[in-house]
């Protein structure tokens, strides 16, 4: 159950008073039901539950146990999510004005980290799967084609694996870095499960990446908004990545999302190879059975590409389900996992739909999904299903293309644009303007166009279809407008 | 309950199985007994629930009502604490390397605040109170002085009420600060009960401030590390806070953090004013029976300097409790409440203990307050305490003159400083050499230096000095080192 939490329950049923913060007094009546009960583990930073800020006791030990989870020299529990964790590792890597070198395919966060640090940014086009349109892996000659050609870069980013679970060689990237002096900073947020059990990849923290972000919520079972970092060696210094997460951080951290950092941890120790062991068996028997499907199909590494192309090594936990030529977008899939099925996917892009696997996930949940799929899959008739297909499959070929792959011109640094002067413009008239905000999908939340990028006639038309298409793009405000910079 | 918690309820007792996120799979075995209760609660931002960044449904309405219960134009959930509130309106009300006048006694996410921005710092020194060693109100008319003298100052920044609930004249400073057209952000963070009561302070939205920041875990029935951001006017824009609200909260927001917002504001809603007048006659019953106490003293604004001086407001819901002149420290009285009586206070100082009241506190138990202060003032012995007393309080006096009160010497900027390399030195040497870290007593986290500045010997003197006494004093590293500018 965690230590911590054995604490909290104890704390809970003392009879000590409090006259201190939170202001809920710890009383179940502060709310209804299951929220009003956890207010009775929800503390402040009184004797004997230590401070996350300057930790020294229990919670001291307790990223210490992670930290040798992970095999890491060092871990941080964070209570503001991998965002954090993304903000303090750029800010600690680099120096005001560096370069930074990171994945275009990277988080909205660690765009803002560079803002913050008015970093200059190269970026790493991962190359485009375009029949799934989903970015892929980092190439390792491209890093090091980077760094060759631009030694004032001080640091490297990478996210790996990508919210679709693609992963990058990690190992042979931070070869590469090092060998250049620089540090490997790798947001694995989507990877906390890994390096738990051989048969799953290993963690970036055993590859030889300086700092790694996991978020614990994403694919381990723990509150949302709860993250790890993880430090290795000494090319960023320990107490840079505090300060940063000082700054960072409420200086309040909730009790209640740390007991769950705490409780994660302690079902990951006692019980994480043995159920990852057991998804396994159920991930295995789910592509099994979807083998009978005509239309439906998961993505896998080993065949990404059909007729050939780059194999790529993929999380076995995530399940990117694409009806390609057959008419079915991402978008029905998904309405129609939610609506007829009562299964609730992670995500729906216009090619696919993303859903994922944990070591809470049931036989009988998974079960569900399968035979959801099998007789959607039946259903599609198969010529008008191929019909729509062609037409589909050309404008998802259209918009897809330009998703995380093709650079925009860059007209001047994040921080540059977000301080001129700015203009509010209906979307269909941005084309050749600069974006003075960041224009995303979200999920998966990857940057389309980044503040002081020139916008491209066909980056508009694809946000004016995807708009269309009921998919949720940030940046076009609900007035239909893109902030640009007034020229 | 909260309209959110209701259909989070609704939610969870629904046959839908989550293929996405958290990884918990909302099942309640991922942890023990009410923690794992809470994960049938903890989503992400499924179809029917939103998304804090962009708001424009259930989380849009639940905003909006909580603005009208504060008079805001605006108002943002804030699930980082009102640290992220506090850099969201730093960066927001003041372009980089403008210049900020704000409190000396701001909390840390101020100066944080001021360093991402890079911006140069003048700061309003508020007496001290040096029978208690608290920081006072800011005069207004010092504002009026700074803003007279330096017109190059692009905002005010003050706090009221303090963390020992001290108010300032916030309508007097509003006042001002809009006659030179600047913008005042208020750091309420101690005062969102204020406005809900006639007999309470009024809230600083209603006073004239621009953008108001209230924790809500402090002081009313909400988790810690939720808080809320107001606006009134346009002096700040709406969309350059909420630019600075995705840079510095989680791109995945805790739905249990979010329903306890909106619970809370459904309290206060609903029983606000009932259970703030309830506490009121608590709280004089309580002041009451302590009037015959001879040593054991509550800070109240009328009588807060004995022999006349500044009389000040003061929040009834903070409970400053001093032996002045009987030797007993406030670290005495606070182990004294918590080891013999197991009440537990907020916080210690040198000079008193702090006990915070809400409306959550029960009759009973203040009662068992009152009933230990009068049994350890019962026991003090006179001679004794007084001569312990006068040797105390000389102790007290120098140690916390030098509270946020007297100015240190700055030399650099704190972006400067943090970018200079450092030293690692032990703190008796550290006089005259400028500091690298903030140093903090905490609570209440207020500097006492602040990088940039020069270390005097007084300073110094005080910080070994706390630190003996057993205070926290954030910025003295385990070696006993604190960190400096090599020069």
């Amino acid at each position: 159950m965690g230590e911590l939490y054995r604490k909290l329950e104890e704390y809970s049923r003392s009879d000590y008073y409090p006259f201190h913060m939170p202001g809920h007094k710890r009383r179940r009546e502060s709310a209804a039901g299951s929220l009003g009960k956890i207010y009775g583990l929800d503390i402040t930073e009184i004797d004997g539950f230590d401070n996350l800020h300057q930790a020294g006791g229990i919670l001291a030990q307790s990223q210490e146990r992670a930290a040798g989870i992970y095999g890491a020299d060092r871990t941080w529990f964070l209570v503001n999510g991998s965002t954090c964790g993304i903000l303090s590792a750029v800010m600690a890597a680099a120096g005001r004005g560096d370069r930074l070198l990171m994945a275009r395919n990277s988080h909205r966060s660690v765009y803002h980290g560079a803002y913050l640090r008015e970093l200059e940014t190269s970026y790493l086009y991962p190359p485009v799967l375009e029949e799934w349109g989903i970015a892929g892996s980092i190439e390792p000659r491209e890093v090091e084609r980077a760094l060759k050609e631009q030694p004032e870069i001080a640091a490297v980013l990478v996210t790996s694996p990508t919210y679709e679970g693609i992963l990058s060689d990690v190992a042979e990237i931070a070869y590469i870095t090092h060998s250049y002096g620089r540090p490997l900073i790798v947001d694995e947020a989507h990877g906390a499960h890994f390096g738990l059990h051989p048969d799953y990849p290993p963690s970036s923290v055993s590859l030889g990446a300086d700092v790694v972000i996991h978020s614990l919520h994403k694919t381990l079972p723990s509150m949302t908004q709860t993250a790890l970092l993880h430090l290795k060696g000494n090319l960023i210094p320990a107490e840079r990545l505090e300060r940063y997460l000082r700054i960072f951080q409420t200086s309040s951290p909730s009790y209640v999302l740390m007991a769950s950092i705490d409780a994660c941890m302690d079902m990951v120790e006692r019980e994480g190879e043995r159920r990852l062991e057991s998804l396994l068996q159920i991930r295995r028997s789910l592509a099994e059975r979807l083998k009978g499907s005509r239309h439906l199909r998961l993505l896998d590494g080993q065949t990404g590409r059909p007729g050939g192309g780059t194999v790529f090594r993929m999380d076995p936990c995530k399940l990117v389900i694409a009806g390609q030529g057959c008419g079915m977008t991402g978008v029905r899939i998904y309405d129609a996992l939610r609506k007829r099925y009562h299964l609730q996917p992670e995500m729906a892009a216009e090619g696919y739909a993303l859903a994922i696997l944990t070591m809470m996930d049931t036989k009988e949940g998974v079960d569900r999904l399968a035979e959801a799929l099998l007789e959607m899959d039946r259903e599609i008739r198969e010529d008008a299903g191929m019909a729509a297909g062609r037409r589909k499959s050309g404008e998802l070929q259209k918009s897809l293309k330009k998703a995380p792959g093709k650079p925009e011109e860059s007209v001047m640094t994040i921080a540059r644009a977000y301080t001129e002067e700015q203009a509010q413009v209906p979307v269909g008239e941005c084309g050749g303007r600069i974006a003075a905000e960041f224009i995303n999908l979200y999920p998966p939340g990857i940057p389309l166009a980044v503040p002081g990028e020139r916008l491209s006639n066909d980056l508009i038309n694809s946000l004016v279809h995807n708009r269309g298409m009921g998919l949720n793009v940030q940046g076009i405000e609900k007035n239909g407008c893109i902030r640009v910079v007034k020229e």
